[in-house]
């Protein structure tokens, strides 16, 4: 383990060394690779997902024209401490992370939950956000978020037949033929990692997320549902797909309904994987919308 | 007046000359610029547009790698023919004109009114069209589509100190600062064009296209509401202002829920001209989706 930052510039996701920080809060680990004079762009992970479940196709393009940093919050992977059960919390952690690494200006990327902590970075450090991609996410007081028990995922997450990343294949795309082609290729790509790899997620991880998720879900605000949304001055790239099961498209709705300046993408024939899916029209736009 | 149909490659459309096509329905007008290896892209008109209110900033630039067809139908500009009053007389005639110029494969851009042009030909003659945009309009059976006597488009339309562009700033544009900049750019490149101009359309036409939009809106298909889309198999970009007044974006949702392959773009702070407003990234996102 190495507290220092080492920017590796022909990594990618695949090799890039796992690297450690320690912080005022806890120790982080995260990946760190590719460069450029765009500020980093830090990736803010899903429901359980470590550094290794981040896409390759999507996190080295993007590496080519900036720096990429995949951030493991607390209690997951090899990062030290507690998974928070609040979205607030979570958002401590990475500001924790970004202070100790000196970052002063950057890009988020969220993921679904990880946009979820993108927003309340947002809201908490505007200084420091300068755009956020915003991936099949929901607002705070959004709809159906994550409800694994409803019977459509519970199938999924209960078929003794599935394990490993066609779990993923299964709850990230949609069942037309094409989108699960996608699905294999993506779980091909996110087993191309062979080493230095982070130790799997368990149900107490699981556990404080969906506490997580609860908590968003209900939030209401002093100024009315959603009028957080409307402090957050960024601009914003909401992406979803449009058969999202797991975070349903309506969510991506609302952000860019009440966002002052989100611009709206949405995939089809697509689940909550879009950016996986899509990766090379995804990459595409990213850089279009972060370049612009 | 000449029945020969003169590409003019390095025109726009501020200069194109108009032309005149004899067909086996009615003598349309249009304008025919640019070109390249990919199919022509032909427009189709909003609500009482003629060829004089296409934006030469959306035009030009696409015609700088694929030939722009811009298609004044029946009854309207100097077009002979009466207006229809359905969207499905409206895409006979440009069949009939398509037909007439010998085009056997082209995308369309349809606005508004123009979209559910594009759409019904789509259904009817599937092997014409190979992609289409579909920007600022609505599915048959759509919600709330351009009802002039809602309050906030009332006050607009019935404002005596607005005439000309200036309405169209008002309509196509939201109150801020920088949506209404944006708007007085627009109407300085309408202007541009000083010759050649076509007659503005009167009340005639508004009613018939009135009609037409009455009828769209309470159009239910045989198999149920929307199930029409599901036969259009054409990949589609729809886009939209997520303010848009006279065809709310929740059209364009539907769109995109409905079309079996339909990627949604939708932008902040933007109304029913969202294309006009953002008309770099517009042609950007519309090239990276016909190029595609």
């Amino acid at each position: 383990m190495t507290a220092t930052s080492t920017l590796s510039r022909d990594a990618s996701a695949i090799t890039a060394p796992t690297q450690y920080i320690e912080t005022r809060l806890e120790t982080y680990a995260y990946r760190r690779f590719g460069g450029g004079a765009a500020p980093p762009l830090v990736f803010l992970q899903h429901f359980t997902g470590t550094l290794d479940n981040w896409d390759p196709a999507v996190t080295d393009q993007l590496a080519g024209s900036r720096e990429v940093v995949l951030f493991e919050s607390a209690g997951v992977g090899r990062s030290t401490g507690e998974v928070p059960t609040t979205i607030a919390a979570m958002a401590a952690h990475l500001l924790a992370f970004t202070d100790a690494l000196g970052l002063t200006e950057i890009d988020l990327l969220g993921f679904s939950l990880g946009g979820m902590v993108a927003q309340k970075v947002a809201l908490d450090r505007p200084s420091l956000v300068r755009k956020m991609l915003l991936v099949g996410t929901a607002p705070a007081g959004g709809e159906d978020i994550m409800h694994l028990e409803k019977p459509e995922l519970r199938k999924i997450l209960e078929d003794p037949s599935l394990s490993g990343y066609q779990v993923l294949v299964k709850l990230f795309f949609t069942p037309s033929e094409s989108s699960q082609l996608a699905g294999q290729a993506f779980a091909a790509r996110l087993g191309a990692r062979t080493e230095d790899r982070e130790p799997l997620s368990g149900p107490k991880v699981a556990q404080a997320q969906i506490a997580a998720f609860r908590a968003w879900e209900h939030v209401d605000s002093d100024g009315g549902r959603f009028a957080e949304l409307r402090r957050i001055a960024q601009p914003c790239l909401v992406v979803n797909g449009i058969l999202d099961t797991m975070i349903p498209v309506r969510n991506s709705y609302l952000l860019a309904e009440h966002l002052p300046s989100a611009t709206l993408l949405i995939y089809p024939d697509a689940g909550h994987g879009s950016l996986f899916q899509y990766h090379d029209s995804f990459v595409q736009h990213a850089t279009l919308f972060l370049d612009s």
